[in-house]
């Protein structure tokens, strides 16, 4: 079970070695992180974009090209469908965004015909390792669906218990969360948290446990779930993910984390063939290390 | 300009001393708290209970009872009519939560004799000093207001910014927070994030600066704001206020802070004729005493 980001790396290695797509490679960042994955064995490459300015940038960061694919296509939307296309047809793992917009991005993952899709909706699940926590959380969702229902709540889910699964927690404990842990009919959120304890507990929902409405700190702290008597609960200070309410909730608690504390973390896309890893151009080269490590270890699991 | 909770502390010790009325005194953690703010020069205290329970739990932690006002009322709804009436009548300047459940002391503030009521909406105001950041942040509303309207939005800007006032910041800049920063028509918050903003510019919110809609980093963090082009903003990383789109995300984005971090903070209930102190039972005694701290500085504020 991996409990840490050094766990997963560990994990990683032990893992047959997977190659990542990049679409729209020119990127120094993406380069960087790319550069970085290959020195530590996590990740081969293949660099799909500008070759020119591939190049440029790959003699500005001292890497080495001849370590890796390169694929020539200067329009960006035609190397994100090439991109999508290779792992669509299992010549590479994992997908990555270069430097392309969003949504074109996203676009060539729910291509017909090279794209990723599975049918099921797609999720995003953040990974942190946090000082006083002696596990990996897994925070979902708190970049990609905005205002999620009962049902892509269910969903969330389980693409997020399978990447649990990949990281070797046989049993995740998922928390749906809210300001208050009792269910209040004025809080849509709180009912919400009470069906999905309910499914889970019937079979619907399954790999997991579910516990909730959970304000964070039953959910993450231990003493001070300890100290408001959680009685009767599954989750006492014990939660591995962390179901929102909504983006907003979920993307400020996450952009907190990021941009107050310095705990390692890593993200990636949920829900497609392959695991997708598109990071913000803020992220430090170590989290876009982090998401292709994740990305590997769920590439592994999808593989078997 | 307090930057601060050191100097917070050196505002206070530059006030008139303060008095800090508690509502069914009989609690060890909350005591605890009154004796080190007393012995710190923060506030004197009246303490309203049950006299016998004070005087064990006095012997317990080493206090002094002599240095304090008690009054004995055993039933916890007289207690705390009792030491709110104490506010009212301006024999004391602060009204602080003991062992009383919060539905009850919110009873007590808002009773139409005895109580604190100005007519205004109550809000929270939650105060921390993060690492990274070279002043204090204030986060409202994380505890009090579940689903703020516009209108309730405006009024807790306006409570907040007293607050600030108070804390020698004379144009705080007031973030309306969301998961993006840009106007969403499908995303209300953004939408009432830039009518704050109108309001702001067209003098119906004054003595702040609002911009928004933000997301987290664009408010706090100056370079990410800075990388991603903060243009036209007058916000650039730099927020004092943080106003969260609803209780969920203030609260869970303020219980993560708490919970996984040692950053200092303190908490009031603003739009009250007094400030008013509810901290919560897993709160450090660090926390409550710095919350009786922000507590008289706006007492101070109020009282000129």
């Amino acid at each position: 079970m991996s409990k840490s980001f050094d766990d997963l790396l560990k994990q990683v290695n032990a893992c047959s070695k997977k190659k990542v797509s990049v679409a729209v490679a020119q990127d120094k960042p993406v380069l960087e992180a790319i550069k970085l994955a290959k020195e530590r064995g996590i990740a081969d490459a293949i660099l799909v974009g500008d070759e020119e300015k591939i190049k440029e940038i790959a003699a500005e960061i001292d890497m080495n090209l001849a370590d890796f694919e390169v694929i020539n296509e200067p329009d960006v939307q035609e190397a994100a469908l090439k991109a999508v296309s290779l792992v669509h047809d299992k010549k590479a793992d994992m997908y990555m965004k270069g430097i392309i917009d969003t949504k074109s991005f996203l676009k060539s993952i729910l291509n017909k015909e090279v794209g990723l899709r599975t049918g099921k909706p797609l999720s995003h699940v953040a990974v942190f390792e946090l000082e006083n926590i002696d596990h990996l959380l897994f925070l979902t969702d708190v970049a990609f669906i905005p205002y999620p229902s009962l049902e892509d709540k269910v969903n969330i889910i389980r693409n997020t218990v399978e990447v649990c699964h990949a990281c070797g927690l046989p049993n995740p404990k998922v928390a749906p969360l809210a300001a208050v842990e009792v269910v209040n009919p004025k809080m849509e959120c709180t009912v919400e948290a009470e069906t999905l304890t309910n499914m889970n507990r019937e079979g619907e929902i399954t790999g997991c446990i579910v516990d909730g409405p959970l304000s964070l700190d039953l959910a993450i702290d231990p003493e001070a779930a300890q100290h408001k008597g959680a009685t009767g609960r599954t989750i006492v200070g014990d939660a591995d993910v962390l179901l929102f309410p909504d983006i907003h909730a979920g993307n400020l608690v996450y952009k907190c984390l990021v941009h107050t504390t310095k705990f390692k973390n890593g993200c990636i896309l949920t829900g497609t063939s392959a695991p997708a890893i598109l990071t913000s151009r803020s992220d430090s080269t170590e989290t876009k290390v982090n998401s292709i490590a994740l990305a590997a270890i769920v590439a592994e699991a999808l593989g078997k």
